[in-house]
């Protein structure tokens, strides 16, 4: 079987696993309690927060435990703004963040803050020099992810903190995806992380406050969630201890993807960083093929993988990160291998990967590979998608490009959303000039000249 | 080895064990994504709630999972606050709930609501018409826990839900101390409960909202915890089908500490309602003994239990139960039988507990227990117990009553908290009169009047 979503969950890890059912014997009690079923609880929490914090590289007595990394998030942003309210009401995030920032943000300015989006390039990275143009007087607080999650792409963690560091403003730091290869270089100051990612248990969040950074927190503290708190500390020192092979060898694997999916597979593209990126993580799009279906595919071909963005995939609306690059949605797939992926279930991926994808093509009625040749045409060629959902707008737009003469416009009415992404992002591929929206009666018009 | 504080936390039961190993194989991945790792968890997750709605008497629709039972009143208390925003902004609960449901009520007026809080009587129970009489026109939510965390009374839910029925005003029910027991009675809108409370693991709670509730939740959805989801379904349904014989057996358990204690340990009150009650908790109190000392000697001993308020007594402020309850706080101790417990340990306890007693007695120089004979004295008798902690200044009072002529008054002269309530419940205990407080020029002056 190839399950390829790690970046979503994965089977605990086997030290987790005994590091649980020991903890399950002698941590049930609540650790703030003064008999010895207490204590011994206690001393259990300890232990795990002391390994945490080495494996973070902070002090322990600025660790805490959380019920999640959303959690973690919410707790570490709520009360970073809270802390420094004097100072403003201003967050600055990066565009690509995880969904648990951003619906931080979003609560933060149903409350009257307000935020700033920094964009980023093609890769998905931010540039330290445009982060720190977000930051102003008021700026209460910047987060910004250790490595994206749906991408695989590093941001420059380090340099943004200097920028931040500069400017008096504490970071934040997401470090879901990363935490489990190593530790987040740079002068943060508060970090968060998610047990669930580096194969402890689910309900473990990790929240990192700096010594002398203003922090307000919001809400009292939860109670720990002991047995599991304990079989996650146990599992990131596991996997630490592997991880400089092991990411070796992952990295290798998802090289190998990255290099044969545009061979194997016309009109692909593969999105992120190409070296600055997570060992485990690779994703790619295929025009002309709708997620949805080609994850059923490929699952029925034994393959798990994740579409888009991992939080709203199932809602069809296309994923604010490949928006923020500016990259192709439709057909997406995000391939995130688990610690220990086989190189031979890679191999297999990719040959099953390519039948695949035509199959969902061909069902949709996609366009050949290799447009047909130039005709003279009409410079007033509409073409008429309203009602229908991605991929159709980009295949019927491909269908009559080779009909508009080279320096001539073709308009596509569509009402689906991802349209406004991918027929950019088509262009883009396809050497095309994308010449902008024009509103239309019903739905949108998207204008795009031949060139070639 | 005695371990008598189940309400705080109790070892996992053997049947959410095994379901909790099942899930940790079955149920790791998302339960959100398509392929069939993440179907399968959904299938567990189904079932779960499946399970979870039977055992509290709802739809299955109409539960969610929480990360924690305090998280799930802190979802229902602002979801349900939100959701009649324009009905108005008070929020009544009742004075003895748990810190959970005092917490949200206190961040609600951080944010510009109001808060009444419900007086109890010495049970510690509500009475419904008091209730009542606590709704008005701008009411947006009732919250009503439905047995006592400290003491065990059980409330009377649903007399209480009529009367918020008929006000038109929604009720949310904290049952995390009765759900192991047997589902709440009564048309509440809003329940809440906690896994660990009935046997399953740390890290799970449970939030129903009825159908036809108006609810905004003010934060997006959790990923769900799901192998402790699973876990605490099971185990849910296992103390269920235990639960009458359990109950009957724990009862007959609790009736014994109930009657023994006040004649095996002299100056002791047992508080709580002595019948509509938890089968499993005892709470008594010991005039002249301190809390903390009482735990570590009976710790010594073998037996593990909690004292005063659940989530304070490590910062020794005295109860807000018992506060509430105008009982004694002092020397307090909540003996809370796990499933299972057996006679001969609760025999034992009552074996072990006058000797523990007199011992912290003795050390604190606590007078005998019956009071020395009268004498004739001076009616402007002072007692100066000026940086005195709990118990001592309420042993200095003691230990001079006998010098008060009858009719006569003494000063007692305290900056501890604790003896605002203590010396008003040592002058209930002893038939003596407690004749208000009045200013000092450090602490507060305690009047006290012999009538005996």
């Amino acid at each position: 079987m190839g399950y390829f979503d790690a970046a979503s969950g994965a089977p605990l890890h086997p030290v987790a696993r005994q590091a649980l059912l020991a903890a399950l014997d002698e941590g049930w009690a609540d650790p703030s309690r003064l008999y010895r079923e207490g204590r011994r609880a206690r001393m259990l929490l300890d232990a795990a927060r002391e390994a945490a914090a080495e494996a973070v590289g902070c002090r322990a007595d600025e660790l805490v435990f959380t019920s999640s990394g959303t959690r973690a998030v919410r707790t570490g942003v709520t009360g970073a703004l809270a802390g420094r309210r004097r100072v403003g009401r201003h967050l600055v995030v990066s565009a690509v963040e995880h969904s648990s920032v951003l619906h931080a943000g979003e609560a933060h300015e149903a409350e009257g803050g307000t935020v700033t989006q920094v964009a980023v390039d093609r890769t998905g990275a931010v540039g330290a020099e445009a982060y720190g143009a977000a930051l102003r007087d008021d700026t209460a607080l910047a987060c910004l992810q250790s490595a994206n999650h749906e991408v695989g792409t590093e941001q420059p963690v380090a340099e943004v903190a200097e920028v931040c560091r500069a400017a008096g403003v504490p970071l934040l730091v997401d470090a879901a995806q990363s935490l489990g290869w190593g530790p987040v270089a740079g002068g943060w100051s508060l970090l968060t992380g998610s047990a669930h990612k580096w194969g402890g248990p689910s309900g473990v969040g990790l929240l990192v406050v700096r010594k002398g950074v203003r922090f307000a927190p919001v809400e009292p503290a939860e109670t720990e969630n002991l047995p599991a708190i304990v079989a996650a500390a146990a599992s990131l020192r596991a996997v630490r201890a592997e991880a400089a092979q092991e990411a070796a060898r992952l990295r290798e694997l998802t090289d190998r993807v990255r290099a044969r999916v545009p061979q194997l597979v016309p009109d692909a593209e593969v999105v992120g960083d190409p070296e600055r990126r997570l060992p485990g993580i690779v994703t790619f799009s295929c025009l002309y093929v709708d997620g949805e279906t080609l994850l059923h595919e490929l699952d029925r071909a034994g393959f798990s993988v994740s579409s888009g963005s991992s939080c709203t995939s199932s809602t069809l609306t296309p994923s604010h990160v490949l928006r923020a690059m500016g990259v192709l949605s439709e057909g997406n797939v995000r391939v995130s291998l688990p610690l220990g992926a086989e190189g031979a279930e890679v191999e297999r991926f990719l040959e099953v990967l390519p039948g695949v994808v035509a199959g969902v093509r061909e069902k949709l009625g996609a366009p050949s590979p290799s447009p047909a040749a130039v005709a003279e045409g009409d410079d007033a060629l509409v073409v008429d998608a309203l009602g229908k959902l991605c991929p159709v707008p980009v295949i019927e737009l491909a269908k009559v490009i080779g009909d508009v003469p080279v320096g001539g416009t073709v308009r596509v009415l569509a009402d689906d959303e991802a349209a406004r992404l991918d027929i950019p992002a088509w262009c883009e591929m396809r050497g095309q000039e994308y010449a902008g929206e024009e509103p239309a009666e019903q739905g949108t018009a998207y204008v795009i000249r031949r060139t070639r």
